[in-house]
């Protein structure tokens, strides 16, 4: 089965708008075994929309459409889909209903703009919408199926599951049962984790991957007559991605990396404070992005300057004078005191340069030490050489920190 | 003149890779004056690609296709491109040179699988690839000009900038000169930007709106007969969005806020310091981002807890005992409590209810207080009440107190 992805608006043809539409509806699509052949963007305009709609019915089986379902004048859709069906409009009373009700809530009434939304094409079957206003709706053209669907990505992705999939689905009783996995690793190169998954392709399972700055995700599928079967074989599959790449893993359910070491903090009723110098407090950023994150997210400095980490951390300043800012020496002493500040058993201390100025020849831009201190295994700090632009170089670090958080909580390191 | 962009790939076409050279291409195109009238994407694979070239040439005066160049046997866009013109592949030796060289720099040799980018079709134009390894080239088929662009968006846009745009105004002769330029506003809603900009259009400008999270942008161009007359139509024009927008305008460069703020923060030889508590370090992560900021930005504290607002910031418990720790009193208090820490001439604080817990009936989620305090003008500080999830609360808090610095280095608070 054939499918065409028809994304429409001026707004997209001047790049003043990304089409997160295409992105979503490919991966879910492709993940669930359906062969999306291409896909096409337009303008509002009549004329192209209608050739390309057809352009759309010649060479899919199932065409997706959305955008320019709204009250306004560019919203052509309805009108454009009617010429091409060969039919008028008619009042659809189910989603004047609806649209009615949902203005009644926020104490509107449907005004006459409004109105032309609930005119539909004759003979297409309503697909209502419990999202938002626009209706969407669907038809067939000479054995190919159209939906029409509102561009809004949070209406958009609820229509697909609650309509097209089904519909797809039942249109190809021959396809098979599929449960999906997002796989996410840190600390590997893509050629690696793809080395390591050499020859781990097997009938009934396909894998995708995705690099995600420094994280690799693998998309997986997984295929069978029964959903017992496809969800078994999932299993099966993630436990040998488990013993290919172990402790490189950190979830099989799409988390982030600072949900899984808030999860693990809590699991262990742990509390972290943190020191930041050349992240400048993305770290604490990126763990009080968790929701309940106060639980064990205690306290973060950000310190700059040489006497901020010794008058707020209590970093001697003999220590900095002998070793520098950015030495190992340091960032052990930053983690310490920041712990003792705050009372928590995990402290980090990070010291770099993140550039474009700053660096030497012995410590370029780039160079970073990354400590940990937890009362129970003491200090212990790696060193890193990064590269990339000022905000790679403060990502990249901070990934590291929580992932060497992950590996202490789970006694790796 | 009708545009046509054509990005291929399998990786786009299952979601695993975002297409940002479309939405790149559009705008400038746009911006330029052209009309990008339509935009494709397709797998690797043969005969898609071949029907997609075909659909292009009938319906557009120039078409840019990205990706497709590199040496792997998913790479197909020469080979179609030759069969499509009806002709064969020749070595191009300006482009193996360029890739010997390039390759030897890095002590590698040009392999067989890499001989195959530098087989070109016969009788088409080369496009040396100064910044990677795919050369592209390009060609005329009746009266329609094909592009052919790698896919890495580097390169791709480096190859628009040296070739296609100069080319694409040549055949252009009656086209005007151009001016771009992007207007950032922060602080009033997009219907608002509008309303105040009624009637502004004239001839010669071409005005887009895009709605970046809680910043409108104005993407300007201004079209004349000579280079000079677009730029002071422009300068006149910016002028006129200046009377009518005023302190919302934070840029006519395309800066971010963080940028500006530091650039003022540097010209009025200020400095700043931060204790934050539900944006948990973000506002410092945004300023530390700005390349040379530690001349400007000396200490930030994420003070989670009523202890550390107390023992480090030195806000008096029975302050928070009193109104709590979402209060007037308290940021103010934090704003003073960090500047006095830090040494600093600015000090700003922050606390609020970010979510999605937290909440009580008279601090519902998305109360957030921001307090500035600085030597010369003391303390103010300002209530919100924001909605949206704990990410989107925390990012629109931060714009605000960011917003705050700049508004109070301008004297307008």
């Amino acid at each position: 089965m054939k499918i065409e992805i028809l994304t429409t608006g001026d707004e997209l043809m001047s790049g003043l708008t990304r089409d997160g539409n295409f992105q979503w509806a490919g991966e879910i699509l492709t993940a669930l075994g359906f062969d999306v052949a291409y896909h096409t963007t337009v303008g509002d305009d009549m004329i192209r929309l209608k050739s390309v709609f057809k352009n759309a019915k010649n060479r899919a089986d199932a065409v997706i459409v959305t955008g320019g379902l709204g009250p306004t004048p560019d919203d052509l859709t309805i009108e454009v889909a009617a010429e091409f069906l060969n039919v008028g409009l008619e009042l659809n009373q189910p989603a004047l209903d609806m649209m009615t009700e949902r203005f009644r809530k926020i104490g509107r009434t449907v005004s006459e703009t409004n109105m032309k939304q609930v005119y539909l094409p004759k003979g297409s079957t309503t697909l209502l919408n419990k999202w938002g206003t626009a209706p969407g709706f669907s038809c067939e053209v000479e054995n190919t199926v159209f939906f029409f669907l509102p561009g809004v990505p949070k209406e958009f992705r609820a229509m697909m599951d609650e309509y097209v999939l089904p519909e797809l689905e039942k249109r190809n009783p021959q396809m098979k049962k599929s449960y999906m996995r997002l796989v996410k690793t840190f600390g590997l190169p893509e050629s690696e984790v793809a080395q390591k998954l050499e020859g781990i392709e097997r009938e009934g399972i396909r894998l995708g991957y995705r690099a995600h700055f420094r994280e690799i995700h693998l998309r997986v599928s997984s295929f069978a007559d029964t959903e017992n079967e496809a969800q078994s074989l999932m299993s099966e599959f993630l436990n040998e991605v488990d013993s290919r790449l172990g402790r490189y893993v950190f979830t099989t359910e799409g988390e982030m990396l600072e949900e899984v070491v808030g999860a693990l903090l809590k699991q262990h009723e742990m509390t972290l404070a943190t020191a930041e110098s050349c992240t400048g407090g993305l770290l604490s950023h990126r763990m009080t992005n968790v929701p309940g994150s106060s639980s064990c997210f205690l306290e973060g400095v950000v310190s700059y300057s040489n006497e901020a980490k010794s008058k707020i951390l209590g970093v001697p300043m003999a220590l900095i004078d002998s070793y520098g800012a950015v030495s190992a020496q340091v960032v052990e002493a930053m983690a310490k005191g920041v712990k003792e500040l705050a009372g928590s058993d995990i402290g980090i201390g990070i010291s770099g340069i993140a550039g474009p100025g700053g660096g030497t020849p012995e410590k370029p831009v780039g160079t970073v030490y990354i400590g940990l201190y937890s009362e129970t295994k003491g200090a212990v700090s790696h060193k890193f050489h990064f590269h990339g632009t000022r905000e790679e170089i403060k990502l990249v670090t901070v990934l590291n920190a929580l992932d060497l958080i992950r590996q202490s909580l789970l006694n790796n390191v």
